[in-house]
Formats: C-alpha cells, sequence, structure tokens
C-alpha cells in the first residue's frame, strides 16, 4: 500500500497509478495547460520525474516527444542519458538529444568554473534556454518539465525567503507564450518527490537514482530539508504553501513579471528574448566554450 | 565581546549597548512609532524582551509605563509577575497590573480546556484586548510589545506556510490607530532574541528564563527552529525575509487587511471593535468566566 498523509490515504498500486494520472489530469486542466492539437516535449533528465512525466503524458495519450540535455557532468550525465535511451526505445517513443559540449562547446562545470558562479545557475541558465530554442525551432508548442510539488514549494520557499518579487511573479504551473518564448507547463505540481518514485517503481520505469554531484550543499536542497521537517509535524503544509500561493498571492506579484517581460528585444546571437544585445545564454556560452560571439555572423 | 554574525559584527559591552539602542531608534523613526508628546505603555511579561523594551525606551527619554497582564499560568504566571515589579521598583518606573482572573474572572489554561482551543490563541486574544482596552482607557497613545525579529520573522513565516493574506496585511511593526484601535508598535523588530538576551545581562536586569509552559510544542517555536537552521547557514535570512516582505510585499496584502477593518462596529459589552454584536474578546470570556453577557447592562 502506498500512504499519502496528506490526503490521509492508502492507495494499492492500481489506484495510485489512477491516483497519479488524475493528479496530471487536474492540473493540466485547472491549469489550462494544453489546447486541442499540441505538440508536447518534455524535458527529460533521467530521473524518476522527467520519466514519470513522459510516461504519464503518453498514458494520457498527449503527442509528446522527449529532449535529453547533456550537461557534461561527468559519470553521472554519461548514466543519465542511459536511463533515457532504454526507457524510449523500450517503448518505442522520440527521444531528441542535445549536448551541451558537442552542440554548443561547454559543459555546466566548465562554465561554472570559467564564470566562479554556482553550477545550479549555469544548469538552469543552459536548460532554460535549450529547451525553449529547442521547441520553437521544432515545432512544439509546450515544454513540460517534471517539476514536482517538493521541487516547486522548495523554490517558493527561496523566492518567499528573499522576496524576490519578480521570481514569485513568474512562479506558476503554467507560463504562457510569449514572442520568443514557448509555453512552459509543469503537470506533476500536484504530486510530491516519493510519489513519483513510487509510480516508477511500480511502472517498472528505471531511473537515475543519485543526486547531481554539483548540487551538493546547495540552498534548494536546505529548503526541502526544512519543508520536510514541517510536513512531518503538519502533513499537507507544502501543499497549502503551494497552492494558497497560487490562489490567493500569486496575482499580487504577477504584474511586476509582466512589467519585465515588456521591452525585451532578440539576442542578436541566437534570437532569443533578452533585456540587452546577448543574451545572458550566449554570454554564459561565450565565457566557457572560448568561442567569440560574432564569429558565426 | 559580543558577536553578531548577521551584521559581521563584534562588540564590546558599551558599543553593544549602544548598537541596541541604535536599533530601537532606528525602528522608531524608519516606522513613524512615535510622534512627540506620545504617552506609551509597554505590554511587559517578565521575559527578556519586554523588560529590555521598557529599559531601552525609558533610556531612549520617551514618556513610558508598563502593564503586566496575568494570564493565570500557574507557577509560571506567578513568577514572571516578579520580574516585572522588581524592574520597575528598583528604577521608581510606574508598572500597571490586569490579572484576568481577579479582573476578568478567567485564566488562560480555563479558557483552553472550557474551548477546547489552542492556549495560545485565547492568551494571544486576551492580551490583545486587554492592552488595547487599558492604554484606551487610560489615556495612552501607543501600546509597545517586545516582538523581536526572531518573533516577527517565526510569525511571517507562519502567515506565509498558509498565505494568511489578512494576518499579512496586518503584519507591520506599526499598527496605526484607528476608532477603537490605539496605535501598536514593536521597536525591537530589527533586533534578535539572542541580542535581547545580551542586552539584559549587559543591563543587570533579571527576567523570566523559562518559556511558557503551554507554549511547549506550538507552531509558532517549530517556525523559529527552522529559520535558526537557515539563519545558521546562511546570517542575515530572517531579517532579509522580514524586511524584505515590509519593503517589497507588505504593500500588496495592506489593502486586503484595510478593506477587513471597514464595517466593524462597537461590541456591546465592551466597546471594542469587532465585526459582530460581542467581540471574540467578550465571547471567549464569558464560556470561560460562567458569567452572562449582559448581567452588567
Amino acid at each position: 500500500m502506498i500512504d499519502i498523509k496528506r490526503h490521509n490515504a492508502g492507495f494499492c498500486r492500481d489506484h495510485f497509478l489512477v491516483h497519479c494520472r488524475e493528479q496530471v489530469r487536474r492540473a493540466i486542466h485547472d491549469h489550462k495547460m494544453v489546447e486541442p492539437g499540441d505538440r508536447i516535449v518534455v524535458a527529460v533528465s533521467g530521473g524518476k520525474d522527467s520519466l514519470a512525466l513522459w510516461d504519464l503524458l503518453v498514458g494520457l495519450e498527449y503527442d509528446v516527444d522527449g529532449l535529453y540535455l547533456g550537461l557534461g557532468i561527468g559519470e553521472y550525465s554519461g548514466e543519465s542519458v542511459q536511463f533515457a535511451r532504454k526507457y524510449a526505445s523500450a517503448r518505442g517513443l522520440k527521444l531528441h538529444e542535445v549536448d551541451l559540449q558537442d552542440d554548443l562547446g561547454f559543459t555546466v562545470p566548465g562554465a561554472a568554473s570559467v564564470t566562479h558562479r554556482s553550477p545550479c545557475g549555469a544548469c538552469g541558465l543552459s536548460k532554460r534556454h535549450v529547451f525553449n530554442t529547442f521547441a520553437r525551432d521544432h515545432g512544439y508548442d509546450v515544454v513540460a518539465t517534471g517539476h514536482n510539488l517538493d521541487d516547486e514549494a522548495a523554490v517558493l520557499l527561496g523566492n518567499v525567503l528573499r522576496w524576490e518579487t519578480g521570481y514569485l511573479g513568474r512562479q506558476h504551473p503554467v507560463l504562457p507564450s510569449a514572442p520568443g518564448f514557448v509555453r512552459k507547463v509543469k503537470p506533476l505540481v500536484r504530486l510530491g518527490e516519493r510519489e513519483m518514485a513510487a509510480y516508477c517503481v511500480l511502472q517498472g520505469i528505471d531511473y537515475q537514482v543519485e543526486e547531481c554531484p554539483m548540487a551538493e550543499g546547495n540552498r534548494h536542497l536546505g529548503y526541502k530539508e526544512v519543508l520536510n521537517a514541517l510536513e512531518e509535524r503538519s502533513p499537507g503544509s507544502k501543499a497549502s504553501f503551494l497552492f494558497g500561493f497560487l490562489e490567493r498571492a500569486h496575482a499580487q506579484f504577477a504584474t511586476v513579471a509582466v512589467e519585465e517581460r515588456e521591452g525585451l528585444s532578440a539576442c542578436i546571437e541566437c534570437g532569443s528574448p533578452t533585456t540587452s544585445e546577448i543574451c545572458a545564454f550566449c554570454r554564459l556560452r561565450e565565457r566557457a566554450s572560448g568561442v567569440s560571439l560574432g564569429e558565426g555572423r
């Protein structure tokens, strides 16, 4: 039996799988994540969340392919891609692959070391850029990511502790499309980390169990610990934190985010929307790959 | 030396006392807590925060008296009042006393048991009511409470975890006066718990060191633990959480609070502003004391 304290419920195998599918269906419906005819690309890392998401979207009969981004994090990346490939080939699904080193000339550890910034910052920037531009250039309408309830609650806690009003305005299960931006959706937002691990086990999905070695000791994991302690004391804390925000507070911050989106122009290197001439990703790429910008123009 | 990590500073005795006074002076100035000629009453519990606050306000030469509210929590209350009396008499200061049992016919433990609600709820309601009505009836312009940075950050965390938008709108170092409400101020909002304990030790102020026995295991203490863990990892977290809220988010919630204040009428028992005919305090008192409302009318 799979016990979910915040729902005060225990599920047998079959009903647990139904529960997961219903939570995803409800998230997609409530937040209008997908429109009829949309082509979806799932950002696949080889971990439990993104593979479960892909599996759930296939089960709900969406038109959905996968995209794996190779980050160049040694053995960890080498293993992760195998889980993604194995999942896709066993089910006859289409997995695209982009490799930061082969296709863009740098790796996440390299970028972090050159810029003296956190690897998680360089990684997040690269993922947002590559998933968006790949989807835009390959005719996908939606990028779906495997952020679950635990992830979103931890990001929210970090944003709230520093009152990052711009980030708070953009923290939502759906970021609508805008010129240069494909719609981004988080269909797992109603499901917790433990549930996604149980889903994979029950569905026979092998996944990368290791945490990324570069993430060790980062703030995000600290926020997860804090929220786990609060959830332990008072089950349902994470869900009421996240959904209370979405229902009663997000709108107050959203106007700030809309204002920030105005006045963006196209990056002269890659065409992505940016506040300056060259976008943050292309600047990172120039420093990390050693390739001067403008050489290709 | 007193080490304050969030200021990246260590102070000798004399400069630490100057630091505390300056933080209080700055809080009062920045938030316009006191106007010339204001008479202040400090809500004194006998603990470190309220006695330090009284001491600091006297040092800043404000016109300030104390008010002790007896909560009827057995030995704990019996001891606490002694610390308050001893502090006041040694310095020739005026301490008013109100006793829930003697003056209003009930105690906090009794009220909690009769209403099957948390003692902290009954205590908070009683304190807000008595401090406000006492100040109003005795010509005080301001009620000052000893809530410090740790208290305010913990309350904020609780309000944010449940997105209590009404409470968020009212969470501010100053609650302005309104019909039936005396102005309420929190001049210790820039000083932490450890700083207040050090202040009392250095100034030779004896205080109640025990936590209230009824508060054990309450949520507020859990939030303090969580924030202490975050502060340990990243000094300054509490201050940036609280002051970031005040600077960048409070205003978004304040309109809700103002709307809630509209449409209040006077309680037919005690005259306090209330949303219904009889205020929450008088209803608590009726149930806890066994005295029927209206008997005095």
